[in-house]
C-alpha cells in the first residue's frame, strides 16, 4: 500500500468517529502502520476531527520519533506504538471512550460474549486491563497492560480491549477494519449491559455457538459475504 | 403481485433496515416470497445496505437452489426458508440483530405484554427460542427452533420471535409488514425492559385488554384505520 | 379563534410528534376545540402523520357525532370526547405512547416529582389510573379513568396522566399547550426512571419547592417570561 | 476582549446549548462577564433559543440591575452574579437541565470520578449543592449553595456542581468554557450512571490517575494539544 493511500484511510478512520458517535469533542484518534517503511500516520493532539485533513496527521516512526510534518502527535500514541511493536499483524488501531464501551472499562468487568453479534467479531470476552501505572511512562504502560490482557490471544482474533477507568482500544488488519471494531465493540458493550439489566445472572453463548459464528466470518471455512 | 413489484417491495424493506436504527453495518436481512412461483428474494450475503438496489437482491427456491442472478444469498437463508415451508401465510420476513430486542434475545426472557403498544401488533407475549443445534445444520436448525417456539400460535398473530443468544426474526403477510412488526417488536423490547425497570414485578395487561386492542387492529370485529 | 386557525394548530401538533419523537408510525393523535361551537378536530384514524394535511382532519361534535368530511376520527376520540365535557378550561389534548411516560404507564406507578424541571409544568406527582373497563365503552372508560385520577386537582396544574398498561394523555388551554406539555411529560418520565436508578429511595422535592417553580411560570406571581 | 465580542461568545454558547441535546424548550442559560466593565450579557427570560441574536441578550451589571436594552433577563440571573461576585478567574457560566446531570441532581449524589473522561476536566467527584431556601431569595439562594459546595477548590478545577432537585451549573473561564464543562458534565453523568448498573460499588480512580490526567490538560505541565 501506497504511504498516501494509508495516510487517506487513517484520515477516514478518524473522521468516521464522531460520525459513528464514538467520540466526543477531540477525544479518541486512529491511526495506520506502513509496515514495509516503519512509519506510522497518526491523529494530532488536541485538534477537532471537523477540519482534519490527510496532511495533517502527524507522522512517526516506531520510537515515536517525528518522522515528517510539524504536528504534534497524540498524546496517546506511545500506547498505539506498544501494540504495533508487540503484534506485526496489526495495521491499524483506534481508541475512543465511546460511552458505553468506556462504563464497562470504569466498572472493570470484561465484556461476555452473551450473543452472536459479539461472537461475530470478537472470539471471546473482550478484556479488561489491570490498572496501568500512572508515571513517566503512562501511555506506554497503558499499551503493555493491554498487551498482556490479550495474553496468547492471537490479536486479529480479539481486536479490542478495556483499558480500566479509562476507555476502550480496537485494532485490526488495516485502519478500517479497526474502526469496524471500535463500531461493534460501542454495540456489543451496550447490548451486553442491557442484556444484564433483564438478567443478572445471563450467560455466556457455547462455545460451540461462538466458534461457529466466529468462523462464519474469519479464516479458511468462513461463508459469509460473496467470496468464494 | 409481480415479480418485479415483490422484489421492490423486498428491496425497500432491506433499505429501510438501517434508516429506522433496526441494523449496524451488514446486519439483518429481509426477504419475500412470491407464493404462484415458490421463488424468494433475499437481501445478498455481506453487502452493504447503502448500494443496495432491487436487482442485486439474490433469489432462491423453497430448497434453497439459487434461481437467478450470481450473488449468493444471505447466510441466514435456510432460516427464512424454514419458516416460508412451514407457514403458507407467512409472505415476508425480516431479521435483525436490533439492540433491545437482541437484549431480550441475550437474555433468553420471552418478552412480556406489558401493554397496549405490544398488544397491537402481537398477540400475547413474544417467545424465545431454546438454543439452536450448532452443526452443520445450524442456520435450517434455527428456523426450527422458532416454529417451535411459535407452537401452534397463528403466525400472523404472533409475527415475531426472539432467537436465544442471537437476535430477532419477524414475519408478516407481507415484506412491508414484517418490517412494521420488527419496528414495533424493538420498541416494544425496549418498553418492556424499561418497565421491568421501575417495577421488577410488573404484570402483564389482562387477557381482556389484550384482545380489545389486538381486535381493534386485526380480524374481522378491526375498527382502527378508515375501512370500514 | 376562527376554525380555520385551530384546524391549523391541531395540523400542527399532530404533526409535531414525531418531529419530537414522541410517536412512532400512527400511534397518538392530538386534538382542539372550538368552545363557541363545539366542534372537535381530531387525528383521523391509522393515517400516517407524513402527509397529513390540516383538511384531512376529522372534526365531531361533544357527542361524538362526525361534523364535516368524510375521515373517521381516532379510535381514541370518545376518550378526547370524556375530557373536554368534564373540564371546561381544556381546549386541546394530545395523546401518545410516547416511551418512557408509557414505561412509567406500563409499571402503574405515579411519576414522583423529583425536581423543578418537573414542578415547571406539573404541580405535582403525574398520576395513573386505575385498570379501565375493557368492554364496548372501552375507549369512554379510559377517559373517566383519567377524569378519577386527576379527582379534584385543577387540570391545567396537572395537565397529564398515565393509563395504566396503556399510555399518556397530555393537555392544555390550546392544542400547543397540550403539546407543549407531552413533550415535557415525556423528559420528565425519562428523567424521574434514571434518578431511582441512581438512588431507588430518591425523595420528591418539597412542597416549597415544587410551588416555587410551579408559581414562577403559572398564575398571578409568574416571574418568568418577558411578560410584565 | 470587546464587548461586541463578548456578546457574540455569549449569543453562541447559548445557541448550542439545544444543538447539543443540553436543553429542552426555553430551559437553561449561558452568561458571560466583562470585567473590565462588570457587564454581564446573558439570556433573555423565556425566549425561545431558535431565533436569538446576539442583540437580544439582556445586559446586567453585577448588582443585577438593567444595564441596556428592554429584555428581562433569566430569571436565573441571581445565581450567576452570586458566582461572578465570589469568583473573580471565571468569566462565563451555563445552566442546564441536560438530562443525566439533572437525574444525579435529582437522586442529589455527586459523580464519582470513575475514569480519565472525567479526569480530564473535573480535578475530583462532582459535587452537589444542599437543599436551598426556597424564598424571595431563591435564586441568589441557589448561587450560595453552589458556592458552599465548591468550598476551597479552585473553581476552575471544578467547574461544575449539581443544585439538588434542579439541575446543573458549569463554569470556565469564557462562556466557551463553561459551555465545553457543561457538554462533558452530561457525559460523564451518563457514563458514571452506566458504570454503577454495571458494578455498583464501582471505585472512583487513584488519586494518581487522576492527577496525571487533569495535568496532561491543565496548567504548567500540561502536554496536550498542540501548544509547547
Amino acid at each position: 500500500m501506497k504511504w498516501q493511500e494509508l495516510l487517506e484511510e487513517v484520515w477516514r478512520a478518524n473522521v468516521e468517529l464522531p460520525v459513528r458517535g464514538l467520540v466526543l469533542g477531540t477525544w479518541g484518534n486512529a491511526s495506520g502502520i506502513d509496515r514495509a517503511t516503519g512509519k506510522i500516520a497518526i491523529k494530532p493532539s488536541g485538534i477537532s476531527f471537523g477540519g482534519l485533513s490527510p496532511s495533517d496527521l502527524a507522522t512517526v516512526d516506531l520510537d515515536g520519533n517525528q518522522a515528517e510534518g510539524s504536528r504534534k502527535p497524540s498524546t496517546d500514541t506511545p500506547t498505539h506504538l506498544a501494540l504495533y511493536k508487540a503484534w506485526p499483524a496489526v495495521g491499524g488501531i483506534v481508541h475512543t471512550h465511546s460511552h458505553y464501551a468506556t462504563a464497562w472499562a470504569q466498572s472493570r468487568r470484561p465484556i461476555p460474549c452473551f450473543g452472536t453479534t459479539h461472537a461475530d467479531h470478537f472470539h471471546g470476552p473482550v478484556p479488561v486491563t489491570d490498572d496501568c501505572d500512572t508515571g513517566e511512562r503512562y501511555e506506554a504502560a497503558t499499551g503493555e497492560a493491554i498487551i498482556a490482557c490479550i495474553g496468547r490471544q492471537d490479536p486479529l482474533e480479539m481486536p479490542a480491549a478495556l483499558v480500566a477507568g479509562h476507555g476502550a482500544f480496537a485494532w485490526g488488519a488495516t485502519p478500517t477494519e479497526a474502526l469496524e471494531n471500535a463500531t461493534v465493540l460501542e454495540e456489543v458493550a451496550r447490548m451486553a449491559l442491557h442484556t444484564l439489566m433483564l438478567n443478572p445472572s445471563a450467560k455466556p453463548i457455547s462455545q460451540e455457538l461462538l466458534d461457529r459464528h466466529f468462523r462464519r466470518k474469519h479464516g479458511p471455512g468462513a461463508y459469509y459475504g460473496q467470496k468464494d
